[in-house]
């Protein structure tokens, strides 16, 4: 199937069977979101794979009830850093260099760089720009789900306090931004499965200067 | 080759050799973003495709003279909405209905529900809100590339009020958010095609609750 049949089989599924993904379509699609680029590189969220059925029951009532939560397989919650520090910033620029084996001077200039401008930052701007890289892997890992003929819904729909507060995110330093669910389409009970798939016509979308 | 394999030969390209990327090709990766989820199906955001080298040189020196500006075959600008507005909602709304072909009281519902909440609120948090969708379809269009086996660089660096008054995008009610280009990468120049990818180990990526 190509990429683009891929992209219209997938949706926002609202309705799951219960079914597990087996453990190796979740470590590709893990792969997938981990592979994602991120502004320099710092890859600033985690993941929290969630397949506890009590974590999935607790949260469900702090996102709008959406019956989604419990019936997935696997519920993705994206947690971005709260701010940048410089321990966080040192943390991916020395890996850099254990993985390719060298000191480089413009990239420790850019170290120092980074270092004199996000931690003096407002941390809630620090948060958004963070959770923004969150959201490219979103978009990487949805596709690499749909690769795998797993069903996914992308939900931004819960209190994110309240989510935060029953995964012990702060005390780590995280804020959860958005959810991916992963599961099994449950044919006859989604509502949204069989309607049309709506996006705004090209000519609204895109603006070609030539 | 297969997605992982596709995502660790993407790298965010550095250098690019001004060969041109083929009209079919584009459209694949343009209709990848297109058909990216966002969060109530609103699509808040536009790509502006630019082909044009008198645009692209006005935009590199407000892009750290980032030589990849002009030496990519396209350069996609993601402009996000400034804001969500009752005449945004309803465009949306109103072609789900066209599309689908009836109206339905709880999307008639869901829509009361966006246009009793975005309009009322700070543009600067809808535009942050926006951006993230955007985001989404950045990390779709850059497999969507990869996918084409072409290159790419999802890029940050730039000053966004400039690249908003070269393209006029504010008169439009859009704010230039993420850039990525389109092209080939030239092997010979590129410091970063022959360094090895880094990205945290999965053990510090992602915390499993069994």
């Amino acid at each position: 199937m190509e990429l683009l049949d891929k992209l219209n089989w997938r949706y926002a599924t609202k309705s799951m069977n219960g079914a597990t993904v087996s453990e190796d379509k979740i470590e590709r699609i893990l792969e997938a979101a981990r592979l994602a680029p991120t502004s320099s590189g710092l890859q600033p969220f985690e993941i929290i794979v969630i397949k506890n059925q009590d974590i999935k029951e607790k949260i469900k009532p702090v996102a709008w009830n959406q019956s989604v939560i419990t019936e997935c397989s696997h519920l993705l919650v994206f947690a971005a850093w709260d701010t940048y520090t410089a321990d966080r910033i040192n943390y991916m620029f020395d890996l850099t260099n254990d993985i390719r084996g060298f000191k480089n001077d413009g990239w420790e200039n850019y170290r120092q760089q980074l270092l004199n401008s996000y931690p003096q930052k407002d941390a809630e701007e620090n948060f958004n720009h963070a959770a923004k890289q969150a959201y490219i892997a979103l978009g990487v890992a949805l596709v690499a789900a749909a690769n795998e003929k797993v069903d996914s819904t992308p939900m931004e729909g819960f209190s994110a306090d309240q989510v935060d507060a029953i995964l012990g995110l702060r005390e780590k330093g995280l804020r959860s931004t958005v959810f991916l669910t992963l599961g099994y389409r449950k044919e006859d009970e989604d509502w949204l499965v069989n309607l049309k798939k709506v996006r705004k016509p090209m000519e609204d979308f895109i603006t070609v200067i030539n």
